[in-house]
């Protein structure tokens, strides 16, 4: 049992309009994904090509805040927005997708490994959202 | 000049593609939205009747991570994804628009002040966000 | 291996002057208790008894904060100021010391899970705190 | 009457142990500088002579974050606990002289508009950390 499975599993009114496996995947996708791009953004500035990493930089900070904001929302069960919940999960999917194709330039082209490591998050960060966004309450 | 506009004026290489003045506005109604919430939240745990407060101290701490994290992404002026703006300008109306009528249910019923702040900002924000959502490049 | 293990890995130039399993169990133990925090704040707000539970939700929401920033300036490997990173230990020590005290209380009164496992990551955190100030560059 | 003064009044049960114009200053600071560190880090990115600011950017990154934790914490006027306090502080003037002196640098040699207003607003945050760990309740 992971530990947001037992942070979820102790509340004492848990939303039972979701999937419970759904959202715990997705919250950690999103948590696993910010430290991902943080990290990702840290290891480019350590890189001798510092300059073609521009852009991987800028998407890895403004992914990392989407991810993290999003789970944050994630996280909490008691009376969930669920209008809220849909668009930071659409905003946090597109984030991403954007960021982990950014990051698999890189891993293709120069086989950087955090590249290829956060690439892997971004693209488990988008499917978990999409996959909790078709089980939504209305 | 507002401490924003003179760091987006320092800029080396400024996106040339968004109007300025509805940036630095929806930058800086996101960060006094952000801190509103957050402040709102804190009061709202002092109050008396906290018990009819939970909805709007959730919906104040989801705002306030929404309006951080979509302040920080459009801060950011270097190798902009338009498609992350957008979608996270869409969330961040959202989730102001939810927690404005939370908060201005509160200062109609019971005329709180940090409420009635709270849904000043919101209000402020999520127009922000439609008019920088209204300009932005495609 | 764990994900921030992985990310630790993949660094070009990983700081040399630092214990890398005290560091990497450091940054675990800050955002395990960020999320623990933040989902313990989230737990009290939906309990009956709510109105004694407000020192324990504002310990969580500071304490959450601590952990988050100094998780971030933690996972960072380029160009480490040690002194920012023995501050932000000890602000981070403190936080969790206080804050699971509190939890550690609601959890022996009242048996209230979330607090059990909030104090247990805060307990955590803190030791891991201790342990890689022990062993900071100079 | 500042934003962040205005929230502060409106809050139903005041800190009567602080010295409200310190607090309300060192809280705009806080968030000031945390908005300057991370608008540096991104002007930084945009800079020709990029591989020389790796430093400047690792810094910006360090010091946003842990001036938006120290200002979260400060903003809440409900149960504070001053140990928390005083530690938070301590961390943010420490990351403040460091990054402040690292923009300054850069000012110096430069002339980087962004680094020029970023050591200010390091700077300014410092001092009125320090300011109201002069003034904080034992």
């Amino acid at each position: 049992m992971t530990h947001i499975a037992r942070m979820l599993d102790s509340h004492p009114r848990p939303e039972a309009a979701i999937d419970q496996a759904a959202l715990r995947e997705c919250i950690e996708a999103c948590f696993a994904c910010a430290h991902s791009c943080s990290s990702c953004a840290d290891a480019c500035l350590a890189e001798a090509h510092l300059s073609h990493l521009v852009r991987c930089i800028r998407l890895n900070l403004d992914c990392a805040d989407v991810c993290q904001a999003t789970g944050s929302v994630l996280l909490r069960q008691t009376e969930t927005d669920w209008a809220i919940v849909r668009a930071q999960l659409q905003a946090c999917a597109t984030a991403c997708r954007a960021c982990g194709a950014e990051c698999q330039r890189h891993a293709d082209d120069m086989g950087m490994q955090h590249c290829v490591l956060c690439a892997e998050s971004c693209r488990q960060c988008a499917d978990a959202c999409d996959r909790l966004l078709a089980v939504l309450p209305a």
